[in-house]
């Protein structure tokens, strides 16, 4: 959106919260003056008033741009839009939601309103939203579809919502190879409406079997007595329905790719994939992974209650403080040592944040280099060689500077030592771990990006803690 | 990529490979049965052999796949493969490759491979890589280009890479609103190639301003007599040059756009904005995003020397070094007390370490919230509330479990309430650094994904240790 564009969304989201905030004061006057029987009545019309006058912003917005003003209200107001708009285009914002402000309107819905707004959707995206419906109203819009919708929908519903199957859409016209260009361009004058994000059309040779693709560009600009399978590209990129979505993902950004064929085990076009699911994909996909490396375990709502967003940071809390327990009761080991060298205290800290941190810095890298497909059996080794490498150059310089400090601040040159020696110690096995933990989950078909980085600050913080400690009561006790 | 092809990747690459380890093989072998002026003939005749076969294998992928290939190898054998690849698509390759390596290929080439590598580039593609080549190559290949391409490139390398100027392609082809759609085909025919990534082509009136976009569909569907203004589609979303791409990027996944004319301040159309850049920018931009996070301050080359990977860590090690180095301060404060119970030193990180937990999921969610515009003017004390709600619910809940582990460790009431205590108070407290700094930033205009993170956990940290001592350092000695 031009700047422009973008200040209108703003404006609007302003004029929605005003025409709220001010059906509210009526409404309340309204109460304040009026008792008995007259209070419902003026009290109605007013709000009616006011309603017209929010519906009339509304309907002038994208279901997207109403989407995003619905995500920016607070709980009961989401209501109030929610209604107003459901009946006529309800379908399509529920679409642009995030899931947790969809899931709440939905379960905040009475049935009749629900069955307007699901009316309009067409199979694919009834299948999208299936998992948050009541489960008899999705029956009984099922049942108003055809019998090959019906099948489309059993069939998209198997797949996970992160496999090719899970992201595909129906809407797809294929064309046969044998086809004049006269002849494709009649058909699809008939059909009128077209599939959107399409830049090419599949075609098939007779047995149905998806043989090449015919461009858009190549339709218009070819002489429309040729044959289809004469100016088809026939170097496709497809996928098959039980692939993992990132690998489609990562096809889309190589090959920059619009849409693609979805074909079944014998070769034949069963759905399509578009770029703006695909684009989606990889919004939602990253921002998890960012979510729980921080800690949360999905997305949250930012203005949804209390009680869900404490839930959704409860379970990585909790691993948290086990960390912490951990952590404490290895110093509790050596509370003898700090006892007679308060010093000691002081300084672990430092090792084990530094630690976690490094560990922390490798892990990331891994995991992304995992993600990306950089790293594999071929070059695994000489990664290890070169993190193991700079952990050892981190260890002389990080333990000479943390050395220097407590030289420093306590004048003992035993301390100094014992300080640089666990750094180096420590940073050494950080990336290991942080190298380990990663590569062995994916090896057991794990998703490394799921708990790896908790693991290596968990593991290395107690490590820190341990190897200071111990050193010291070894060699400065005795 | 189906799954086959996924293996074809990875077999590919094994045989990649397996040619360069034979080329050396052989080249060693060579070297030591050789001695004098034979051995140099023999040498070459076998190393030339190994590189037909190489080359075979690399000229039937696409560039984005070499480019993939390139990535996974050690630097040496990339430097081989991107010296038989340069000459003929080197151009392409440099494009798909991740900033480090292209930079690391072109510091290590020289110039008439360059400049065989750069001459089929077109302006587009050599204003992104303007940065990285000397920049006399980059003046003398400007000076065969015509003088409009000139033109473009100096504007297109005035916009820095995250706004919309920067990401903008020059090819486009622009429509005359009165033209019938029989004479837009026919111009489209004597073009033949026409722009890639482009769904619908932008319409101007007689003064030259975007007054509509005129889809493929319509163009291929609607009787050809029609003129153009008649089935242009009058609601356009454009974009200004100067525009933020975060902008750009949320109204393609708002919209999902395919592509969208960029226009000047007049309103004429300039350029072009393609879904498969849009999709690269948003890819880049979020895993920066996450690489910040773990603290490391740009794209890192996996199997780049380990001196780059340590310049680009070392910062923000240092940062944490120093944020370590405060808190040790903090605790050396209380060292009397620590030594009278010593207790205090194993229970304190578990303070520390939750309180600078909690304090990063704020920041994490504030900062996403941010870049998603999901938070403004209307809304922010509401979230400010919640968290503050949320962070005293925590106090309750963590600040309970935490007092009945010390209680059970060291049975001491005292020491149990004081522990509860400074949960509740240091989670309070992170609660609202978490939602202090990133606002604050974002509303000095500094980017809040950047330094936010680091800046709370620094505090937290810090502020847990205090607390805690402080609170026990008056409350137990006396």
């Amino acid at each position: 959106m031009s700047s422009k564009q973008q200040h209108h969304s703003q404006r609007i989201l302003a004029a929605v919260k005003q025409a709220l905030d001010k059906g509210r004061l009526v409404e309340n006057l309204a109460r304040q003056q009026n008792e008995g029987p007259h209070r419902t009545v003026v009290e109605n019309l007013v709000h009616r008033q006011q309603l017209a006058h929010l519906d009339k912003i509304l309907k002038q917005l994208h279901p997207a741009d109403t989407a995003w003003v619905i995500e920016n209200l607070s709980p009961e107001d989401r209501q109030l839009v929610w209604r107003l708009q459901a009946a006529q285009r309800g379908g399509d914002i529920l679409l642009e939601l995030s899931d947790s402000v969809a899931a709440q309107l939905i379960g905040a819905s009475d049935e009749q309103l629900l069955m307007n707004a699901i009316t309009q959707l067409d199979p694919d995206d009834l299948a999208y939203l299936a998992e948050w419906l009541p489960p008899h109203l999705l029956q009984s819009r099922q049942a108003e579809l055809t019998h090959d919708e019906q099948a489309w929908m059993r069939q998209s519903m198997q797949f996970s919502h992160d496999s090719v199957g899970g992201l595909m859409v129906k809407e797809m016209v294929v064309i046969d190879e044998q086809s004049t260009l006269q002849q494709v361009l009649d058909e699809l004058r008939l059909r009128q409406n077209l599939p959107t994000q399409s830049d090419k059309l599949p075609v098939i040779n007779r047995r149905g079997i998806l043989v090449g693709v015919l461009p858009w560009q190549a339709l218009v600009l070819s002489d429309p007595t040729q044959q289809v399978r004469e100016v088809m590209a026939r170097e496709v990129v497809s996928f098959s329905p039980d692939e993992p979505a990132t690998q489609a993902a990562r096809a889309f950004e190589r090959y920059n790719l619009i849409s693609a064929p979805v074909v079944n085990s014998r070769g034949r076009p069963i759905g399509r994939l578009t770029v703006d699911t695909i684009m989606d994909f990889v919004r939602d996909d990253i921002s998890e992974d960012a979510l729980n490396a921080a800690g949360m375990t999905g997305e949250e709502d930012l203005f949804g209650p209390v009680w869900n967003s404490a839930r959704n940071r409860w379970l990585w809390l909790s691993l948290s403080l086990l960390t912490a327990f951990a952590a404490s009761r290895v110093i509790g080991l050596f509370e003898q040592t700090i006892a007679q060298f308060v010093a000691l205290a002081a300084l672990m800290p430092i090792v084990a944040a530094i630690g976690g941190n490094t560990g922390n810095q490798t892990t990331t890298l891994v995991v992304r280099g995992l993600a990306l497909a950089h790293i594999n059996d071929t070059n695994r080794n000489q990664l290890i060689r070169k993190e193991m490498t700079l952990s050892l150059l981190n260890g002389v310089v990080w333990g000479g500077i943390v050395g220097l400090f407590a030289l420093l601040f306590y004048h003992n040159w035993a301390l100094a030592g014992i300080i640089a020696l666990s750094m180096q110690l420590t940073l050494f096995l950080a990336a290991a771990l942080g190298l380990a933990v990663p590569l062995t989950l994916q090896s057991l078909d794990r998703d490394p990006a799921l708990g790896a980085g908790v693991l290596v600050t968990a593991i290395t913080d107690s490590l820190g803690f341990f190897i200071f400690l111990g050193l010291a009561s070894w060699l400065l006790v005795n």
